[in-house]
């Protein structure tokens, strides 16, 4: 297993995609990862990130204070989240980097960066109770 | 904007790392994106996520039956999701594709694959009600 | 403690928002009980929900197949939630059972009866890809 | 209508379980209404609920900073959560008021309150990466 010895810079969604298809067909699992079973695992594991941040109140960048054991399970924790939506991505026939790459264009339209950074009211706005479904880019 | 043209299969999270502290800096943003911010964000759209396969009762691999325009929504949201997952990483500063890796590697030493597909008995042992926390690899 | 015995049926949101209150200043923990650190608590717990119903496929009403220690774990998660949210409805000066009549009146007024069943369309036009907020009374 | 009129005090989870089992009747939406849609559901109102906080950071007890319109908008969306927890527990045919009291009494168990204030060290213990899954009564 040459895994974590390959680069990690060039980790790709697509290999991620692949060695949990493989993952799933080794262990016959693919009889499990149905598209809500899988979203349902997600959502369980959303839950468990949040469980690590939510007696902390707020908490600086870069996480200053936390020990070597808690950013790893934070690790653990968030790649739990990134590998089943990878694999839900895959079972639902959604290429997730190409989506991903299409989704930060189409938010730089709505978005659009300049000197009066204007796009910061969206943030503001917020304020007032009104939604905002976009992820930033 | 050569983002969608450049080769979906060579979409490394460092990429997309890259574009969004690159957005949110462009944007004056990066004074919102704590960790906890970012996370909430991350639950909001998850939320979304399942509100997209709320009402359909289960739904087959490869959605055979949705249109064009619901899979386009569906790669939006995973999407939203990926990013603030990825930008979250990026704040806490987990290297999230190495994190992935590593997690993967875990994952096949708590279940082993063999002729024998002992390790199913983990979705089965799931119905008695105990819990099972990990992503499959 | 007559808890169990007091008569199930009158449980009021007001005899639980009661007893979070005095659970958690018997014990110190008003300190830890910010409005988003509960929310990520509750998260957390929606999460663990999840994880019950995550690799059964679709499970028919009255879980008639599930024993009653999976059922009593159950009932565990789904009143964690609500524990939760009775404490951060508290916690942030919303009376949520005054709340909760009132957006049961709003969805009635947005979701008119009647014997043409119009309002199904709800759930079928959810087929399409857009987004439904609403909880349906 | 006269919800709003009978003494929001004296709500309770059986009043909002038949209000919420006759209005999915009377539209016919009972067909809808498996445990795993409204589970799905529940999260997306989760997701609306986070989303009111996302951008915030630390936010103090009672939201002394919120207009009268943010602070009805997250009445709605904490009622969108209670109002599907409410009906996902009677699909399931679990009693949410008995269960939530018998939650609160093993909670108790877990947790004694006494001059030592022992337990406050569960908040203390999580920061160091293990989970906590309770609810805190």
């Amino acid at each position: 297993m040459k895994g974590v010895l390959e680069g990690e810079e060039s980790v790709t969604l697509d290999l991620l995609r692949h060695k949990m298809a493989e993952f799933a067909k080794e262990r016959d699992w693919e009889q499990f990862h149905s598209p809500r079973n899988l979203l349902l695992a997600l959502v369980g594991e959303v839950g468990e990130l949040s469980e690590i941040f939510q007696w902390k109140g707020e908490v600086p960048k870069g996480l200053p204070d936390w020990g070597e054991e808690e950013k790893e399970h934070l690790g653990e924790e968030l790649s739990d989240v990134l590998l089943y939506l990878v694999r839900l991505s895959d079972i639902c026939g959604i290429d997730l980097g190409k989506a991903a790459l299409r989704k930060i264009e189409l938010n730089a339209l709505k978005y659009p960066a300049g000197p009066c950074k204007c796009s910061s009211k969206k943030h503001k706005n917020n304020n007032n109770g009104k939604k905002n479904n976009d992820s930033e880019g």
